[in-house]
């Protein structure tokens, strides 16, 4: 490095912009990180209708193979190669920067799920596996995948599209729970009745789906409510079915045939719920090009501005002075001007960024906010696996009975569980290192 | 890429792995910061002894100039080519990440500051500035050096570093209010007075002082608590002094050659307060070491983990089961206890690092904790800048009267601001974008 350039790389001027340009990398680690999100969508959707169908064949054993599921798996097969593919694409961006760890580990974990999808799909069609046991597989997966898309909400770097984030994110926890109670009605139908414990779940997961709309409402942009005003009409047609299943008392026989009109109805809605994840992920896709475009534009008149400047101090004769204030010759006092407004010129603008970062920061901050619920759960649960030994899924459906049993939300079980577990712990003064 | 390259680079395998490195770049990367940081502890404390010679020197004008401060002033200068030429040989570390701006923002603001130190060096020697404006240029810079600090702190990625960061920053600041109080006292034994604004002003310090440290011995390792054992010894000398300073009423004519005796006894605390940091520096710079050790070998016992159970895979002729499932032959029926056993151990593995990540962040959280005061504090101060168009110097200045006037924390009347706006601004709905 010459003298005079690593004199250039140690100014305040080389930070300034290094610090616009860091802000620009987040944004195009951002974009791709949104692409990926996009995928995983998609491949969700996929499998979401390869389990529904699934479970139609193996809850009528010895029926022909259903012709849809066969292309359905060759759907999922091949949203599954895009996602490895963009994956092995994004593989450096993903997997060289230092804070990535969580979304790296939950990619590890969705894609070791996905690896086991194919001896389940040899199960399924041997009819080697229960209704029960495939949707939970199905279940376990799907849940994978939506960790990514919580992970990459957690890690953006901009409010705006955090706030899209989050609404993706909470809609499509909201269309996995709506799969989940196809499945449990389809069961129900088929059996030909509800008992209380199918109802209790019925009533869990339709409150679960009513809290992740009412986030995604929250969060959403007003561009796709127009796609989720089209959700409703098929909404109102399941909650009649609904109201049949929960309505039903020990010894009623509902007819088979509501199996099939219960499934193609919550098809129908899923698949309008499938409209609104891709205008969201469009939407998020514009958001993220526009953002990059304000922060390209927003450097260059960075330069802009202080070229300005520089060409300003050497129509003066002080070219040297501005940028680098240090080879000033000792001797010479500060008295010009110029050289004074211009310093001022160069404090305001790195002022200016100072507070730009701190406004950012704060809605950045709020936005995650939306997170927290689910940060809980993920947090008790994670404690119930290491203070008394559990799987993962036997954690879950403990924290799930006790949200049913005490008729609260999973996130309210979850919150005054750690609120316990911190009042035993006593005052949280931190351990000496 | 090959076939089989690209299949394992999409893989679960390589995506574990993934976030296993990338926690290990995450230390590397704040090991590089804490060497940033140490520096700029070294730059600060020769910055704080140049300040306090150049105050000695300007109150006395027409002195003969003091020789320790051009030799000071030299060391300073070389303090300053050091972090320079250490940010230089950073610059690609510091400044290729995504989300580095408050950081890199905060070197550009210190950095600027520093390009200034040389005209004021010339106006010190020339008499041309009074010990007032001297002082406060030094006080602004190192201000915005411990900022660089502070934004490491916040930006660490491991909990136990951060709280030896944590505790670093108080300590430095706490020294820094030394330093301020040095000047203070200085300035009123010369004048042989101290009236009820200075008394008010060294009380404030001497509060803030016992904030920081207080902090400071929270968060400190144990390693470094002899080191501040030894500043008690100064401590209880220099509180003498300022007995006798907030003591005096109006009218009193204090000795003169107090002040000598007053500069030189804060002059030996803060020195032994050096020694405190540097101590931390060193344990800081050992953990830091230790941390990375840890990580690599957690990586290598990884993979001779998942390399065993390859080979016992190949023994029992499964090889590529383990890692790829999905080229299993699709009519291939899982049946082999072997390769179930093998899933549930790699499962193991996927699910035990989710767990001891979620413990990680938790602690990390935990310690970032101690940071929120200082942003409060930042936060209050850019909304005033915002709001009512102050510098920043004068919000800093209002909030700090606040705090005199009210007899509380600058930290209280910032939360106390806060939350008096939150409630303005009603319910904190995030916008719809």
């Amino acid at each position: 490095m010459s003298r005079s350039a690593a004199a250039e790389s140690s100014s305040s001027l080389h930070f300034f912009l290094a610090a616009r340009r860091s802000e620009l990398h987040g944004l195009e680690h951002l974009q791709a990180i949104c692409e990926l999100v996009t995928n995983v969508c998609q491949l969700v959707h996929v499998l979401q209708k390869e389990r529904g169908y699934s479970n139609l064949y193996l809850s009528r054993r010895h029926q022909p193979h259903h012709p849809l599921l066969g292309e359905l798996q060759e759907q999922s097969q091949h949203k599954d190669l895009l996602l490895r593919r963009l994956l092995e694409r994004m593989d450096k961006e993903l997997t060289e920067g230092a804070d990535r760890a969580r979304l790296l580990n939950c990619i590890a974990c969705a894609l070791y799920r996905l690896e086991g999808l194919q001896p389940l799909r040899w199960q399924i069609r041997e009819c080697r596996t229960s209704t029960d046991e495939a949707g939970r597989e199905f279940t376990r997966l799907i849940g994978s995948l939506l960790s990514v898309v919580f992970e990459a909400a957690d890690s953006a770097l901009d409010a705006d599209i955090t706030h899209s984030l989050v609404a993706l994110f909470n809609f499509m926890q909201g269309k996995e729970l709506s799969g989940q109670e196809r499945a449990l009605g389809v069961m129900g139908y088929m059996a030909g009745h509800f008992n209380q414990d199918f109802q209790q779940q019925l009533r869990t997961l339709t409150d679960a789906q009513t809290r992740s709309f009412a986030l995604f409402n929250q969060h959403a942009p007003t561009a796709v409510l127009p796609a989720w005003d089209d959700v409703q009409h098929y909404t109102e047609q399941v909650q009649r079915l609904r109201a049949i299943a929960l309505n039903t008392r020990p010894g009623d026989l509902l007819d088979h045939g509501l199996a099939e009109v219960w499934f193609e109805l919550c098809t129908l809605r899923i698949d309008a719920m499938h409209k609104v994840e891709h205008a969201l992920a469009s939407h998020i896709e514009v958001q993220c090009q526009q953002k990059i475009d304000a922060a390209r534009l927003e450097m260059d008149n960075h330069q802009l501005q202080l070229h300005r400047l520089k060409d300003k101090a050497d129509t003066h004769g002080n070219s040297a002075r501005i940028f680098n204030i240090q080879t000033r010759p000792f001797d010479l006092p500060v008295q010009d001007g110029i050289t004074e407004e211009l310093e001022r010129s160069m404090l305001d603008i790195l002022q200016e960024q100072q507070l730009l970062i701190q406004t950012r920061d704060d809605a950045l901050l709020q936005a995650k906010r939306a997170l927290d619920e689910r940060k809980d759960i993920e947090k008790a649960k994670w404690l119930l696996v290491k203070h008394h030994h559990l799987t993962e899924a036997a954690a879950h459906d403990r924290l799930q009975r006790a949200a049913m049993e005490n008729g609260i939300s999973l996130a309210d079980v979850a919150h005054q569980f750690l609120e316990q577990l911190a009042k035993q712990k006593g005052t949280d003064k931190p351990a000496r290192p």
